[in-house]
């Protein structure tokens, strides 16, 4: 069997996430017990507690389970209140009648030992089935765990990762490479989805997740909060079906989006699609127009689309706050320049670039003749005459352009171009730059052609997207967002 | 040396290509003749050459370069003047300024042998330079060619691929899978992107493809007529700029659309984005707004986004058009699901179905309890509680369904499912449909963690998306196809 833990870990007095209403325990609790925990490798209780392991959770681990004696090396009890040590957080993976029953012993365990600070409901079965009884079920889970300050993540839901403490509750992620984007999301699929989407590449580094599902005690705005102390935490997504609090939400919001960016998917907003969002967490997705209005004041980025929002959140981890809104894009492919050119003409925050006729002249005396330079504004198009070396001393005059606040560029490396040069000559470009940086976005096209050129800007910390349309509609939201901090009179992030 | 082919291949009278205005030679040439030819695999004229017998191209091949004696083992000429054998196509890939010798040269060849039907002009300095010396240097091309009868691809493109004749004069694409999309664009980098992007999981297969640039002689229009007689091509995918004579294309854009659907990707949409074809391809992009309409009355499908386009084309490709406008929705992730339940309620073509009293006690029999069969119409959201099994029959019992006309799914195989088997049972519902098929459209989140569950159902003829929102686009793109197609009395597809 494999010791456990020697020591208790001691909380760290420093540590901002302890002084956070106590939701700090959800993301670096000192230990755990797992209720529902299997040996049966089909089960979410077993993947649950091995995903924990393999992250590299410090803490203890009890799994509890009233028919077996040990799981994955760790000893097993019958219930919460045979574990000899400290409990802080409680892992729920249940039926949801037994949960019921758990929390009642849980409350009881915390009178004996003062100890369980907070649970995490993974199981169903509660007010998204829209039946009076569930959601009386739901509201006597709440109010069992109240009595006691056990705070609840849940239920419905998937639970929480924490990439620094490896504490992780979710069945379906082993491990996940670190990184600034955390994602609050009531649908824990959706955020997987993101994940999952990412990883090939590793076009994403993750902090803090919190899938909270039915959000029957924990609110997005609590966490919200919470990740706004959180140094790791760059930028926050968001997947919301309906807030019971929105007041709370928005003002939370506001103050968060002074400090770091929030990007936010909102469903329900048509009839059909807020029946689904009652079915699925028991929201009430309310008005989107008004909700539409409050992101908007907040300050807040919503997606259009699901790729959007993906894209987005790349685009703020890796890159810098724009310091304007004037942007210029360098391709050597005509159409896909066209179709960036005309997404950015969609978009009314954004604008053209107006190079200087020094800028001019010395992109021409480098490009080829029949390269197209300025037309329109800002535009620049390589032709197929281009070459890896090319690319970085173009960039470089654009970067040193004053008129520009960001550089968009779409690549598409032929068969005639040396992948892993070309993307060593771009990130060159964008190490030179000196002072502030101005924000770099590349759309890579030719697919899995293209694979070792992606993977060089992405290992150069250049995020790199796939569609010239997106890559516009990312620098509309990164300028609307610096655009909504200069209207605010937020500090600089320059 | 190579042998070259022993005997002339005789044309074939049936061959329906050849009756097409002499265009037929453009796809599947008796022989060709490419000036510009290089050893030098660095060359465009390398890479073109190379992949013309990569694709197992039959004619007769004829370089033609003064420098060198035989390339790719077949013997050099020095200039076409020289070459002892018919010669039906010729490729042109010199400076612009050469290109007009050459092009009077393949006139006197004209004359004394009574053989060259068209030419492909694939370098760029014409008319996009938009100087009056290039405008002027393209029409003295087409005035040379045009005297003597000969055709014109380009200039400014990419050219040809044939994936049935083998014939191929892209730089990039050494060989493609065949199947059902055909494709025109005014960029060959954007429509090599889509070839790109599709090849690794091979999502699509292509008919033919042509790369016309400037479209200086041979019109879209032309080549639409072509393609509708094209057996092979079940779906045409188009990149347009502008056109020089809108009239001609949306006339006969209206006959191929009664027998085949057109999807468009339009750009010049704006100011800037005019400016930048203008540049592109000498293009003059029009209104929108005009051609916006024209699209609508010819049947032809817009797509917003570059995804839009490749994923419409793809749906189209490998599914029946449907009978009507009712979609449902089969999902196991609540979040995901309803995104696409919020898409679809955008598209005033979709409604969602509303299944019978029946459906729905039979859905209902074999869904976990906490399933959600029905809120809102036409959708059911098996919950975590899935299995591969479940998912064949409740697809069967949705296919059955008389209120449905097209079946969209949205997958994330989790750790606990087999995807091969999931993709198996998937399979096997859809062959079970007897008499018309219904559509059938599959978004497979969990990206490369979902590799094997998407390979298996493209394996299957089953095309599969990433977004759930797109997943609805798509379904509105094929629907308003179909309903086009009612409207205007076209023979049913069913």
């Amino acid at each position: 069997m494999r010791a456990k833990a020697d020591v208790l870990q001691t909380p760290e007095k420093e540590d901002p996430m302890q002084e956070n209403a106590g939701l700090g325990a959800f993301f670096s609790p000192r230990s755990v017990a797992i209720v529902g925990a299997s040996s049966d490798p089909k089960k979410p209780g077993h993947t649950a507690m091995k995903n924990l392991i393999s992250m590299g959770y410090k803490g203890n681990v009890f799994p509890i389970n009233p028919r077996e004696d040990s799981i994955l090396g760790y000893q097993c009890y019958k219930n919460t209140l045979d574990i000899p040590e400290p409990v802080d957080l409680c892992v729920l993976l249940v039926s949801a009648e037994l949960t019921l029953t758990v929390a009642a012993e849980l409350v009881e365990r915390k009178s004996r030992f003062h100890d369980v600070t907070g649970a995490i409901c993974m199981s169903a079965g509660f007010a998204e089935l829209n039946t009076s009884e569930a959601k009386q079920r739901e509201q006597e889970l709440v109010r069992i765990l109240k009595a006691a300050s056990i705070r609840l993540i849940g239920p419905n839901c998937l639970g929480v990762i924490d990439t620094r403490s490896g504490f992780n509750t979710n069945f379906d992620i082993p491990s996940y490479p670190q990184g600034g984007i955390s994602i609050l999301t009531q649908s824990g699929a959706f955020a997987n989805s993101y994940l999952f989407w990412a990883e090939g590449l590793r076009l994403i580094g993750l902090s803090k997740f919190a899938s909270i599902g039915n959000m029957a005690d924990v609110s997005m705005g609590e966490l919200l909060t919470l990740l706004k102390a959180d140094d790791a935490t760059r930028v926050i997504g968001i997947y919301l079906e309906g807030l019971q609090n929105p007041r709370e939400f928005f003002e939370i919001a506001r103050q968060v989006s002074a400090v770091k960016p929030i990007v936010v998917m909102k469903t329900g907003k048509s009839g059909p699609g807020s029946t689904a969002t009652l079915f699925h967490t028991g929201s009430v997705s309310g008005i989107d127009a008004i909700y539409e209005n409050n992101f908007k004041q907040a300050g807040i980025i919503r997606a259009r689309t699901v790729l959007e929002f993906f894209d987005t959140l790349r685009a703020f981890e890796r890159q810098p706050i724009p310091a304007g809104n004037r942007v210029c894009v360098l391709t050597h492919m005509g159409g896909p320049g066209t179709i960036c050119i005309d997404e950015i003409s969609t978009i009314p925050d954004l604008q053209l670039a107006r190079f200087s006729a020094e800028t001019s002249t010395a992109l021409k005396s480098i490009c080829a003749p029949m390269a197209n330079v300025g037309h329109p504004d800002g535009y620049v198009d390589l032709t197929a005459a281009h070459y890896p070396k090319l690319h970085n001393e173009v960039l470089q005059i654009l970067f040193r352009e004053k008129s520009v606040d960001l550089v968009l560029q779409i690549l598409a490396p032929s068969a005639f171009i040396d992948q892993n040069l070309i993307a060593e000559e771009i990130a060159a470009a964008c190490e030179s730059q000196t002072g502030r940086k101005k924000p770099f976005l590349n759309a890579v096209t030719f697919g899995s052609f293209a694979l070792d050129a992606r993977r060089g800007l992405e290992n150069a910390g250049l995020p790199t997207f796939e569609y010239p349309d997106m890559l516009a509609r990312v620098a509309g939201n990164i300028v609307g967002y610096a655009l909504f901090r200069k209207k605010t009179g937020a500090k600089d992030l320059g």
